[in-house]
């Protein structure tokens, strides 16, 4: 895209001196200063870079996201000097060295995380040290209690609380757009707060963002799950455990998902919400975050012990992660395909059978359901438009338009199909190679662009038949999707690789 | 110090994303975008900073050192599109998963580290990482070779070269003022590069630089060497192994010193140097950095192995590092104790011992000595006066006064002297408090600034005896650095902690 050039006056929180001035008062590129403005009393510490040329000796450079702290005006002299490092940098350190961190150490991190007080490469130290090094169970519990005290909370007078989780890893995942619904209407409350989509085609905020607002301070969530049963939020808004996003920040760039990380971090948000009860999904299979049954198990048991320590019960599905989840990737196209089994449609069966799946289990540890009957109490809110009725209710208190239908929800306007190159099986569809492709189509920010996948795993096709539809907001980004598709090769059909042609049908 | 307010405009090699912006062309805080100006056909990468205010849709933030090597004017349209990770990435997150670096991956790293494509945050994490799981030797050789070829070399003509390194962590420890000019009178040659101090409170370069300048091109270092057998340079600005100096910016903030990085790191400034003939110093003892002598001879086995690798022949020293080298630190107080044993002074024993002992083996091994016969060579040419005459056509070609004499060099004008609270005798002289001492005093950049100790561990001390005094170049650091030393207590006699006294003697 074309941008324009702005030679600007903004960057870090840190500020620069003439290395002149930092010899003097002894700091090098990574300390830190106390910056002292004595008009105005107030006082901030910030990490210095050094410079021979950027400052002339005698002067501070003060980035302007500082200044909002500090509130100095140009040329207004200020006090400065050599700060101690904080506890946080031994702690860390100690870590590297193999040491296990205390509860106090834990606390002291993720508060100097929050307010800036580490640098990112300090904080990038402090993730990449806690995922070579590891986290005990007892280091998970405390990073999971810090990360609930440094944000926002939600305390339910009623009980119980009721709350899910995917761990992600498989694609079309919209369980959260049935599941949330059926539970409230059973009675029981269920404050969900969503992830958007990071590497993904589309989080469940993306995805209830076609529906409704999704962006809401805690006490609204609070407030709307106290008058409908539930909520399906945009987690990052709620200010509930902040820590966990910025940690997550920078773990980015290196794809890492550090197992003791992703249990604090699933853990404190449902802390956080006051969840009594919070059933788990873990998608398993190969190309999933979870290779194999014995690792999900393993999980599920840290899970399980983690919510113990919290007075939180859990349980966990493993479910199947090697296939979609309904036949759509994007936000239109998965909103439109959810709302339409609330409406009454009895496919795609995977779908519904997930979600009845993860329903029905929450249902039977809130007493709602005896052992055993909690899937068909949920089908039977589902059957009966109850579901429906309350995700009416949602979407309406969320500020969002609750006649909404399914048909109303339409997919991207430019799309292409991509049809069987000969008769035969469909013996793969490669799931990272779709969301890349949904991606490339404009998913998630295009909220019409995606994938409607007519034959899965396992489908009969005969030449010529349509396997599955891209579609797209922007003719552009359809034929640079197209374009992808040529190498990606996201379809065997009997064990035969597409072959690549040059025309316009690429399979 | 009182520094004046400027909000400025330039920061790091970055660029600024309005969010709406760089979710059009998916990138995310951390990414990459490369940046292409039509009109001048120059392109570059940069990291991306996101943000919902800083600037506008439509326009992105160039920072200056970045606008550098792109060269856009205010205004102009650029091209800007998400760019691929950089190989380094997956190399880093391979060595934080266990794995070994190959020869290709350890250069795609130090490449990317000297052209900063990778952040601040990247660097930190390949630090982190090779720092925890180590390298092996294999590893620390591909980094050795990496680091010399991403730099300025020298090659002479005439062999042996010499070079000496002292890995340091014992304060005092001048002795390179006396070992390049012993060997250099030999007729060897000794192209030495040093460091200034980070932790200590003078580096070798911060040393020399009180006779004579010290950043010199790596062109100049070879002709002065050629032309007067030795010179006593910094090596920081030669931009001979110039990543080394990068990666232990990044240490700095852990204060780690990993084993691998460290062989790696004083290999690579021998072998780009072009030496032949290497003699390594390790002071073995408490509280330096190599805690007992099975540690210091596996280091050592390090160190020649690594130089058999490279082609270099390496001996190593283990010497006594839990008392200060002479009697003297700081920048004036050290040159001056050594230009006097130079000019004939017997004392400090030491100083003198460990000179000749380390130029010794480097004579022996260039074969300008028998074996046995060093030491008593080295003591020659430092008798004879021949050292002294070298050392002064050292400081001559890089550009001091010749005919400085050892009076000539005084210490800070503001004094104060440490006494005996009673009789006894010294136990212990703690370094790192002294150390300490000498840097609020003012060293190394206050070249006056120091302590000289007139009574080592195990002398006999009457009340009242000066124990050390400090210098300052400045009154109220010299006044600082009392009140701390009440705190510190340096100087433990007879195993009695010394009182804390509220008055003026704080001993």
């Amino acid at each position: 895209m074309k941008l324009t050039v702005k030679l600007l006056d903004i960057a870090n929180r840190g500020v620069l001196l003439h290395s002149n001035d930092a010899q003097f008062i002894r700091v090098r590129d990574g300390d830190r200063v106390q910056i002292a403005d004595e008009e105005t009393g107030r006082s901030v510490q910030a990490h210095v870079d050094t410079t021979g040329s950027l400052v002339e000796p005698g002067v501070i450079g003060v980035y302007r996201p500082l200044n909002d702290a500090l509130g100095a005006d140009e040329g207004t002299p200020v006090e400065v000097r050599s700060a101690e490092r904080p506890p946080s940098l031994s702690h860390i350190k100690k870590k590297m060295d193999g040491g296990r961190f205390t509860k106090e150490e834990t606390l002291d991190i993720v508060k100097d995380i929050i307010s800036e007080n580490l640098s990112p490469g300090e904080i990038t130290a402090y993730v990449i040290a806690s995922y070579i090094n590891g986290l005990d169970m007892d280091e998970v519990e405390h990073l999971t209690r810090a990360t609930v005290e440094t944000g926002e909370r939600i305390q339910f007078t009623r009980h119980p609380v009721v709350d899910k989780h995917s761990i992600g890893g498989v694609p079309g995942n919209k369980i959260t757009l049935l599941v949330v619904p059926i539970i409230a209407a059973s009675g029981l409350r269920i404050p969900k707060t969503s992830s958007r989509a990071i590497t993904g085609a589309g989080g469940t905020a993306d995805l209830m963002e076609v529906l409704a607002p999704v962006s809401f301070p805690a006490s609204e969530v609070q407030k709307m799950t106290e008058k409908v049963g539930g909520v399906i939020v945009w987690g990052g808004a709620t200010n509930i455990a902040p820590a966990d996003d910025k940690i997550i920040t920078y773990e980015y760039p290196f794809r890492i998902d550090a197992r003791g990380q992703m249990l604090a971090s699933v853990m404190a948000k449902k802390f956080a919400v006051g969840a009594d009860i919070v059933v788990i999904d873990i998608p398993v299979g190969r190309n999933t975050k979870i290779e194999d049954v014995q690792e999900g198990r393993k999980l599920a048991r840290e899970f399980i012990e983690l919510g113990e320590r919290l007075g939180m019960r859990v349980e966990c599905a493993l479910s199947y992660g090697e296939s979609l989840v309904g036949r759509t990737i994007g936000p239109n196209l998965e909103v439109r395909e959810a709302l339409s089994v609330l409406e009454g449609a009895t496919e795609p069966n995977s779908l519904i059978q997930k979600s009845l799946s993860i329903s029905g289990i929450a249902l039977e540890m809130a007493g709602k359901a005896a052992y055993g009957q909690g899937f068909d109490m949920a089908a039977e809110l589902l059957r009966s438009g109850k579901a429906l009725e309350k995700m009416r209710q949602i979407i309406e208190i969320q500020g969002g338009d609750p006649m909404v239908k399914a048909e109303d929800i339409v997919p991207g306007e430019y799309c292409f199909d991509v049809r069987a190159p000969h008769d035969g099986y469909v013996i793969e569809l490669n799931n990272r190679a779709l969301v890349t492709l949904a991606r490339l189509a404009g998913s998630p920010y295009d909220h019409g662009a995606g994938l409607d996948i007519h034959a899965k795993k396992g489908t009969r096709v005969k030449k010529g038949d349509p396997i599955f539809t891209i579609y797209a907001d922007r003719e552009w980004r359809l034929e640079r999707t197209i374009e992808a598709g040529r190498t990606l090769m996201p379809v065997l059909i009997e064990g035969m690789v597409f072959e690549r042609v040059p025309a316009e049908r690429w399979m």
